[in-house]
């Protein structure tokens, strides 16, 4: 799997699940602007938000994370 | 694995490397105090973090977080 950022990895796993960002941020328990902004590649989110995302998806932080860079 | 939550899984990988806290902040490029923080489960990382820790002990985002919590 090519690396990607953290923004363009939920970004297709939201689209994958046809979600829109309100729906997705709805479902995750999460602000819908503050979403939009870690989508959009705009926001350093932190642990706890990415917990929030991960179980919105059904998915371990781990699982998550899995092909994104790290830089 | 069991699941553990963030500073604890990240102290054990510490630990298990033989550095202090001072020495692997310095080699994750990281503040000292901000990285004991984490250490000890009193901070919310961000996602910027997180890329230094896992650089840091030469592991991917998603090795770093395997058996973490999401919660």
């Amino acid at each position: 799997m090519l690396l990607k950022n953290f923004g363009d990895h939920i970004r297709s796993l939201r689209e994958s699940r046809g979600l829109s960002q309100e729906k997705f941020a709805l479902k995750a328990g999460i602000d819908r602007t503050y979403y939009a902004s870690v989508d959009n590649g705009k926001r350093n989110i932190s642990r706890i938000n990415l917990g929030k995302i991960s179980c919105g998806f059904g998915l371990s932080l781990s699982e998550l994370l899995d092909g994104v860079t790290n830089g």
